[in-house]
């Protein structure tokens, strides 16, 4: 089962095999043969049934096609699927067929087999994250000490350094991911708790019984089964709507840096299918597909967790699709955004033109900051707002305000001949730069 | 492509087949043949190129995993695709392969393409709709005459009809399905405006092209292309959450008619894998999980309207699986409700019953209207206060009103003797039915 | 009541006062003054009830902050709102108090007072609409022939005119704006049910006082109540929501042409709290603050559509501020992107620069149509490949393709010689603007 | 400012009050206040400048709607405050005017001002969630013993404990409370870059008179400004949403267990303005208004994280009201249902009465599991059957299966005997409760 094609944006190949049929039926199958395998131990069904149940799920050869359609009927894939194993038992052994999915709920199945594909989902995304914040970290010391423009309200502003600005991206990433693999290790825990949530049917042997399935799957054992508390994937989803937030603004960032008119940055991208001289941001456009995909998604789990009394009537239905597509855009956005910057091509020269093209207008603030004690701020912002205007190609801001008769009595002339210049107005860029890095100082 | 095994609830076989590669991929090749004989024809391209080109594309054959790989590289579908059948033109007549695709650009073909998908998928709803509103006027004209309660705040109520109900369900229903089909009208139209949506590259012809592709495909022509205006799609993809919003609001009501407690009605649902008493209301959990769906669905739309200039970036590349998701679980609602309303069971006496059991305090309304004109308002209330206490299954509310002396002065006996009595106190319900329903009174 | 600081950038002082308690207490006392009179003219109540508490209801003088307070505890402000009037009017007349609120539920009153809000809100966005739409067609008209780059995924294309996007702004908020029409004309209803829906307490007279009420309330009459069909509103909230998106597109456009670096156009703006030398796009910014504030509300309005029987529990209960804060953002939006629009400053020179930047490599498509016929695609590909790696500020690219030898041989001198002329490939520019703006041709 | 009436079931007056002009004036002021002598302290600016400035500030008397007014132009309120300011400290002192808002930007005021409102709203909240958790348990232990139907899909299943379900409700607000106090911690710190974002205006003190700012403020010092890097508020107002899902689950499950025809709890509610006999589950509404807001406030701010470069356009503009609204709908929830849980009637018998309503149906869970081991699935599945359909008040399913031959000579008839009874099939029901609740077992 590929990725399907209108899901190329939002998904990898490699998400997409883990929510594909296999996987989730592999892990129903997994579920049910590790549940009689742990009822036998706790003495609950006879041995024999257990070996006839786990040897057929291991097995597999449901029929998912069939499984899908039946669901629509049952409200849950688990009822056709536990019919299926059920019958594929007792071709074997009557007797066995009578312990299938012994003591167990249609939604212990679904919300385990859930997780255990979330399980698997994280370590696909993880390799991405990985090779994001590595190649964010490589930027960022390649350009600790290039100035850029800063850019508020997408207008220039005092200069900046790229290497800050990577710093940012990657510290930003890191407490995204770092809420993801929280949510992830509070998130995928075992769901187990029969009809009624109670593991009745159980009788004593429940939590015995509990605690081997969840080893053996190699879950953690919650307090107590989680039907209708949803609030553990809820964490999970936000927590990839959060990270994927982040990803957006990064890719959102360079695609602007890569603008013809400003031309600081290129991912590799991808070509038009119409214009042979274009090179499109399109690594940004599938990451930012994803931040588009994910607060909807996010808003839907959240609108879903209001569910009735020991199960819900359509929350908990709809949350697996939303899990799914959640995961595979979060994981999506990773994958490209990875690409990008780890192919990124950076332009310092660019970077300097650009802040030169503003003609010295972005040291304003520094000129403000300069003149006011010496002169008052409103002379200081009647120099400027000149200077401003008059600045040009020719004659810069900086040299307009260094020329001034009243500022040269007020401004130390030293300082006053750095005005323009971008590695004197870096403020705590770099202090700011090692500590998003964790470097010390 | 079978419906994906996570999304059996989310949507029906038909409608995953609408958005299936196979069915996309035909779409495309659809719009590339039209525009190759729209462009013959114009004299844009040589006629023999047009044959081969439509040929090819008519002949199918493309790789879909392989197209989806690359669409990630690209940001699109369309220029993997573009490149399959530019090759497949080329093993037949090189000449031919130079007229692939002429003048237009991606997001012409991938746009146009899922508007060829929406077609089809409104036949697919339309179904369901109609069987959907069938099935609720059968019910509405049954039980024109069967009182029930009224519940607000899932409080008991002065009585209704359920054909009132019945016919609140369906106009809404109704009103919302004719919101979508306006806006599968307005938004199902060519996309076709070339690289900057200027068609430049077809010269004077553009106009002529435009018009005969139109009408070759049986798609309507917009004033002009639409690359970043995606009002249109909004529109309908809104229309979808707001139908199935009403349609989730009728499953809600279903779903709590059928507590054992009120067992006022019964769609035929599915049974329980571990209860075999059960008979759940899987039928609505279909509906509501589509009701969950969609708000968020909605949301991650519109908040991807915001285009940057002649094609965003991220916006777009979201769009195809929201909209393809939202009208799946549009129509897997419709479907579901159709079968659920189609094979409801009424128990009229059960409501009867459920009336009953309120002592008659539900008439409290009815007491105070007769009671304070005669004996002031805050006499009636306190005469009414206490007959709501003493009421019981022995003496209830209506008895013990008419029963007390100052009552008995203050209003038409004949009138007291029917406090009790549901049909007396029905109000406009039928008239409102028959008004929901366009019958002539 | 002043708009909220917080709420600054997300409405207008206009707007705010349109859902200020004055208007909102104000709305309610004419519903129930109105309701008053008109059962008085059926019969229903006395006269003299009637004139006393629409006397009473007209004077004013609630308490808004203690009913608000009162609120939470009935779940609704219209418990509170009736106590008090009832309150006002036995002190005039303790028997007219008997029939204050006669027969109607608190839903009537809370609904309809909604209702006249939202007509009013009408006419206070239509006025910054009209401004908007006459703004934008000023400058489609004045820029019918200026030409400048088109942008897809950010990066430069053929060119288009100004006057075409602008255009297509104007088309797509007409579009939004007409859906916004219908949607407040279709969903301005009273709402008059009673208790249960069935205006049961009013006897046979139950239509005849909603008509009175309507026509007095100037409401157009429903068919019938809709206390939890909520179909209506959903679709004004969703149709604020589209149009906002529209608007939020072209904010986002104009603060990309606002950037120093592209500095096309610029919209009057704001100046910077510490940057003396900046012009800010806060115009669009506040656009861009609605686009993203809409999405979200509507998707809770939708979620919440999903209402119990004849009066939801919750879903109900959050729609006032969802609706309210919905269509202050769009009204927000309107006067913000008025204000821009008005004031836009174009720099025509500035766009003909930019595309003179790209060394002519925006033509690289027209060369491919030119070349492509003679020399066949993969020559012409070459050719153009070599050319744009060729092309600098001395030589531009169409210079570089027109003298290529191959190329000579190929291609109508004269056409080659307007290869780089944007004037020469602007295609239906003009033909869609005209459409777009329903001017004949 | 009072809460807006039609905010009243959204808010609450302690937290309207938390986010009103009169706090976010204040701490707008605390902040300037706070930062002029930070830097005084460091020796950028005159001591006396400062102590001038402080004053100004402490003393406030700013002029909100003003203010609000003139924030629309600027795109922010901090740059009206200031100017403000600024006038208020250059009619005392001309020269310390200069040093107002000194290297600050105003995103520094305005988020540092959020922040500190965020502070405020923390403890508001607390105290309604402590109440909340102090009541939840309390109705846990007075029912640790008391048997009640599960409710899967909205039909009876085998028996919970009143107490299980308690402790459910209870572990996940606690679960969801420990998120927001998490969020709360990492979100709630000082924002404070300068234009740039380096403190570049600061020179070498920038880390000192950042320091000393946190401190004064009792902020935490975040690594680095953190003005387009939304993430830490985006992971509080998420948490507010997840908690309000939990919250409104809760809601949910009492207003269900409220409806006449289950009665199995009550809370206080409120009356209704038609219908005299009524008990509304209003302060379920309340809580349930919440969780219908929550999720579209969520999705809008995680929307808005895509923020262009070193600060936005329009996703920062969009924030405050969502965050303000998002935080007052959360706490309003708590308070509500801390009322309604604190006020909460449980009636133990009419959950005995339910159960037995089912005439041991809810035991066929039970009956399968006791008969199959030793009749096979099959066999028993028709017992089970034919018993269910048997069943009645007369004699129930229990008595039916037991006095079934093939029965009684495979099941222990001491275990048969206990069939229906609810207690005998309470599995690990205290188990979990005790877990759930965190007592040493």
């Amino acid at each position: 089962m590929p990725l399907r094609l209108l899901d190329s944006l939002v998904s990898t190949e490699a998400l997409a095999a883990v929510f594909s049929d296999e996987s989730v039926l592999g892990a129903m199958a997994r579920f049910e043969a590790a549940l009689a395998r742990a009822e036998a131990d706790a003495g609950v069904i006879p041995p024999a049934a257990a070996e006839v149940i786990s040897g057929a799920a291991s097995r597999g050869g449901f029929d998912a096609a069939a499984i899908s359609r039946s669901a629509r009927q049952s409200g849950t894939i688990t009822i056709p699927f536990v019919e299926t194993l059920t019958r594929m038992v007792r071709d074997r052994n009557a007797e066995a067929a009578t312990f299938v999915h012994w003591g167990a709920t249609s939604q212990d199945v679904s919300d385990t087999a859930l997780v255990l594909c979330l399980v698997e989902s994280q370590r696909v995304i993880e390799v991405d994250h990985r090779r994001l914040v590595v190649a964010l970290r490589a930027l960022s010391d390649a350009h600790a000490d290039t100035p850029m423009l800063a850019r508020t309200l997408l207008q220039p502003g005092p200069p900046i350094t790229f290497g800050l600005k990577a710093a940012g991206w990657l510290a930003s990433a890191e407490r995204g991911y770092a809420r993801m693999t929280a949510a992830y290790r509070d998130g995928c825990v075992l769901q187990f708790g029969g009809a009624a949530g109670t593991l009745a049917a159980l009788g004593v042997h429940g939590p015995a019984v509990a605690a081997a399935l969840a080893a053996s799957l190699q879950l953690p054992l919650p307090d107590a089964p989680w039907h209708s508390h949803r609030d553990r994937l809820a964490a999970l989803v936000a927590a990839c709507g959060i990270y994927t937030g982040t990803l957006g603004k990064i890719a959102r960032d360079i695609s602007l840096l890569m603008q013809q008119e400003v031309l600081e940055a290129q991912e590799p991208g991808g070509s038009s299918s119409s214009m042979p001289h274009k090179r499109n941001p399109s690594g940004c456009a599938v990451v930012l597909a994803a931040a588009h995909r994910l607060p909807g998604l996010v808003s839907s789990f959240l609108a879903g967790m209001v569910q009735e009394h020991e199960r819900g009537v359509g929350g908990w239905h709809a949350e697996a699709p939303t899990v799914a597509d959640a995961v595979q855009a979060t994981g999506s956005a990773a994958a490209a955004l990875a690409d990008a910057i780890g192919g990124l091509r950076v332009d310092s020269q660019r970077m300097r033109t650009n802040i030169d093209a503003t003609h010295g207008a972005v040291f304003s603030e520094r000129a403000m900051v300069l003149l006011a004690p010496g002169v008052g701020r409103e002379r200081a912002s009647r120099i400027i707002s000149s200077s401003l205007a008059d600045a040009s190609s020719e004659r810069n801001f900086a040299q307009l305000v260094a020329e001034n008769v009243e500022v040269q009595g007020a401004v130390d002339p030293h300082v006053l001949a750095t005005l323009g210049d971008p590695a004197a107005y870096l403020g705590s860029a770099d202090h700011f730069r090692r500590r998003l890095l964790k470097l010390n100082e």
